[in-house]
């Protein structure tokens, strides 16, 4: 496969999965979660997709398309290691129906790091019964790894439901 | 349509445009150029699609996947608006059975202003019967239009055919 096949491959799949995610929640009541918002294609395709929702964006520094930046108060600036866990402290845990992660910086070792270290609050904002998708593996003792159930070829994302 | 969608739509446009133009060029002897080499998806594709022929790589700096970077005779670094015209000057005119130009920066002001200036050289770079594929419109007073004769949907790519 090419490097341009690939790409269309994971970008469908990424797709597919927020679809699915989207389908599952929808009828819940809670915000959505992105961690990363990258150049803001997957937070437009979930506004898309869930518009009765508030979804809530965290962000290093912001580097997307203008029509892709949310409004300030949704918009949580800063190292996501440290705005997150703040975020889930100011009495926000549980309220998450669907938390979409796309940490990834080219460097494996540092996001998976960081997603190791968010992992706790990430897992301690999800509802119960809401959902974790994320670009890898999370650490989370209380949620159920669903990536099999979604339909969508495994091995490019993950997909955790909290119990 | 989102922009994820989005996204989906172009790369997969970008896959059978390149798809169809290898076909169309395989059996033909000459040289495949790429200007602009990105990332290096398309670069990536385009020697899969075309084992057989030398592809020459134009670009300013690279910052490809370094699985995805030319051999150093094959790579032309420096403004494409000097090497270019250079590089037909030193014997190549009328060596290209393909060209694929993908320069767009993000600013459409200044890439078209690009595209205009190395018109003449890649137009004279050009076998006849040779195709030039491009993100945006070049002027080629010797090719004609034949964007609509590729089976990809129109407006996000330009195919021109040398006579």
């Amino acid at each position: 496969m090419t490097r341009l096949e690939s790409a269309i491959r994971r970008l469908s799949a990424q797709r597919d999965l927020l679809d699915w995610a989207a389908r599952d929640v929808e009828s819940r009541k809670g915000i959505v979660v992105e961690l990363g918002l990258g150049n803001g294609r997957t937070y437009d395709h979930l506004r898309n997709r869930l518009p009765g929702h508030r979804i809530m964006v965290f962000e290093r520094s912001v580097a997307a398309h203008p029509d892709c930046i949310p409004s300030s108060d949704c918009l949580l600036l800063g190292d996501i290691g440290e705005t997150l866990p703040a975020f889930v402290a100011d009495g926000h845990a549980g309220t998450a129906i669907l938390i979409h992660a796309d940490i990834g910086t080219g460097d494996t070792a540092t996001s998976d790091a960081l997603a190791a270290a968010i992992s706790p609050a990430a897992e301690a904002l999800l509802a119960p019964g809401g959902l974790l998708v994320a670009d890898r593996a999370y650490r989370l003792p209380d949620c159920e790894d669903i990536s099999g159930e979604t339909g969508v070829p495994q091995g490019r994302y993950f997909v955790y439901r909290r119990r």
